[in-house]
């Protein structure tokens, strides 16, 4: 039934070719965790997402390195070669799936694809944060989509929200946990308070992190997505070199508890902000180690679960959560832009929507990341002193700096048991992170202060 | 520099008709909270918003009723008429925004313009629940969009998630929060342990509710919403007329807390869920009062915010937040709408998303809508008995009427004041609505039972 042409399009007036009533033929490069979840799941509900798409979606050939796994995985009705250049160029292929990961020969593939005509669908963001502005420039010369929904928090459909849900908004800020890695880890070392090591270690365990964990705990992963979050956001190029990145390897259980405390929880979060004001005019790009309060929503994006936050100037605040990773979570997000390119019947509307959400020239080339001073956002502080007495002068200390402060206590005995050294708890109101930086250098140099000052950002989102 | 012709689409082979360049010309009926909105979205934001479509969205003719106050809002370049048909099928109209609401007159204008080969935009979810079948076939028929993603949970861009994001996807179930005059009433009764009638009143005075509330506290709307929701996740005509629908008005406040005493909170969810099971094959449609867990995400979608959350069976669950009504946030979706037609660039692609998420040939008429009975939860019972000792007795009253109990205690001192009926609170396991209801009117006329058996649904969700 789905194999025939789709009824629905019964407009007696519209006459589409006979290419683009057949199904959408799909070359993929790789067939691991990404490629092979986008088959079963393209396999497994076939007449569902014909009914959807309007006509069939079917894989026609793959490259792959190991071509006996690959047989197992696609059978023997699905062309294979070791040649993922054969796969971006061939004759027979409409859409390029790039499920091999990785940024060199994976910018040569889905160039070369681009060139043949070929629409592009893949979750690669590190090859979009770092090759994006080159790739989308070469797809709109060719007139050809491409296409990336898995590349951010997977199975949310986060992109085409802000692509296509938000579009009559003036965005003010993105701002989300966007890497399920980091995120089980900061839940581990919350819950069970344990530490850095062992909620990594625990993690690696459990298949959340990978045996090399850099990318993720490092926060450069989270970084590619930002990048890609705020350049559909702001109407601004990729700015993946300008992004200010921060891991949680240095992060200590001592401060997780502090936070809780004072009522906040630790998340890594990817944030984007317009900045436009006195100060500054331009775009706070960063991932970085955030105290939000317990009772906002993302304090309660848990596991390896990924949320994201978007705050429109007409829709005020909305939040989009679910799966951060996962070989079917992600294949949902790449058959979705499969679909969405079948539905295009081939018109030319492959550029319905802008690749990066804003025509050419509505891209603001002008539009700065704003340096890390002059970042804003309020403060957390942990200030260890000799003796419990000196929380009377931290205030005026941080003063003296130019530091605002709004609330100061000592942690508690649960946190520091007798006989350890006092921890002076700092909130601050908003603050340029340089003001931050002197203060926390000056106060490393008192003699009161009896170890390294920690300082950490505190994120007051609405919603 | 926004009203020329979009540099972007740049592919030498393609020649847009000059029709498809210029600024989409919008004809508005109703220029109250919704059109008043949008219009002034769209004056705001207007260079953002074309470098996001491509080409200007312009309102040319709005009908209003009152037309000194119309003039006050668009201003003198706006033609201005009192004839709803005269802008449905305006010759210089390419878009129809339907912001009046109601359902008898609406329908007349959205068909008239729909015939004469007009896109429709609007956020009348009465609208379409009620007349959506007929509106879209004949919308099929003419090869026009209708747009409604401001007619469920406005700003969140679930519509759009539905129809697009999760195409993929065999979806699953969706149950969501989606009326925020009840989760504002119902926020409030938690929080300051106020009744039904209070929180409404306090609801009224802060504009949350209408002089006239039915709509909202008897579920209707929640209806409508859940009806579309349904269409979109499964592939089925909209049937509002077998959704089982109950409202809040009779929720006491005793049970508010004994909820909380369970570990749950009270919303007013709407739920479809795919049923194909032993015992049935089909589509629970359904509002009602439901406990879910306070750990889950859902439970803390407060005040007047809705929630919605989708689980695929390749996505896994998914949730989507934001405000649930308001002048702007509709604006943000009914422009998203726009939008998207506008970056149609007058290529037949207007059907490219099919209205209901599925072509024609795909939407199954024989998928019923379950009966009451057939539906299938956990359950909380709440049974007023003569002596707090009759407890013992309750578990084994229920398994006779074969309910199968999971947990039995009694509400605790303080809700249920010394001297006062005990109460005994059960948890069930997941058992047949029918079988509930039987029980319920069993255990009524027990002599030990004190008063009217109180049973509400128990949401046990994933995510």
């Amino acid at each position: 039934m789905f194999r025939d042409p789709v009824q629905s399009l019964e407009d007696p007036s519209f006459q589409p070719t006979a290419a683009a009533m057949r199904p959408l033929r799909v070359g993929m490069i790789g067939i691991g965790t990404v490629g092979a979840g986008t088959f079963r799941v393209l396999a497994r509900n076939q007449a569902l997402i014909a009914g959807r798409a309007g006509r069939g979606i079917e894989v026609v050939v793959v490259a792959a390195r190991n071509l006996a796994r690959a047989v197992s995985v696609v059978g023997k009705d699905v062309a294979l070669t070791n040649d993922p250049m054969q796969v971006a160029t061939h004759p027979d292929v409409d859409v390029l799936v790039e499920a091999a990961g990785g940024t060199g020969p994976a910018r040569d593939w889905v160039l070369a694809a681009i060139r043949a005509g070929k629409h592009v669908v893949t979750a690669n963001k590190a090859l979009l944060a770092e090759h994006g502005n080159e790739i989308f420039a070469a797809a709109r010369q060719h007139g050809v989509a491409v296409a990336y929904e898995g590349a951010v928090a997977v199975s949310i459909p986060i992109v085409k929200a802000l692509r296509e849900g938000l579009t009559a908004n003036r965005i003010e800020w993105v701002a989300g946990i966007i890497n399920g890695t980091t995120n089980f880890i900061l839940s581990k070392m919350r819950d069970e308070g344990v530490g850095f090591a062992e909620a990594l270690a625990q993690a690696q365990a459990l298949g959340y992190a990978e045996a090399d964990p850099t990318f993720d705990i490092e926060g450069i992963d989270a970084a590619h997505k930002i990048t890609l979050l705020a350049a559909n956001a702001f109407g601004m190029p990729l700015r993946f070199a300008d992004a200010q990145v921060e891991g949680i390897t240095a992060l200590q259980g001592l401060d997780v508890a502090c936070a809780e405390q004072l009522g906040f929880r630790i998340k890594l979060l990817g944030v984007a902000r317009r900045r436009q004001d006195g100060d500054a005019d331009g775009v706070e790009l960063r991932v970085q180690l955030a105290l939000v309060p317990a009772t906002h929503l993302l304090a309660h994006v848990n596991g390896s679960m990924n949320g994201i936050m978007v705050k429109g100037d007409a829709s005020g605040v909305t939040m989009y959560y679910g799966a951060g990773a996962g070989s079917e979570q992600t294949a949902s997000a790449v058959i979705a832009d499969l679909v969405d390119v079948a539905r295009l019947h081939g018109t030319h509307a492959a550029q319905r929507v802008p690749h990066l959400g804003f025509h050419a020239n509505a891209i603001s080339d002008d539009l700065p990341v704003l340096p890390r001073a002059a970042v804003r956002t309020l403060h957390y502080l942990r200030v260890p002193v000799h003796q419990a007495q000196q929380i009377e002068a931290v205030g005026a200390w941080l003063a003296a700096q130019h530091v605002p402060v709004a609330q100061v206590q000592l942690a508690c005995a649960q946190h520091v048991p007798a006989g350890g050294t006092p921890q002076v708890l700092v909130l601050t109101d908003a603050v340029a992170q340089a003001t931050v930086d002197l203060a926390v250098h000056a106060l490393g140099a008192h003699p009161a202060v009896a170890g390294p000052v920690v300082s950490l950002r505190v994120e007051m989102l609405e919603g």
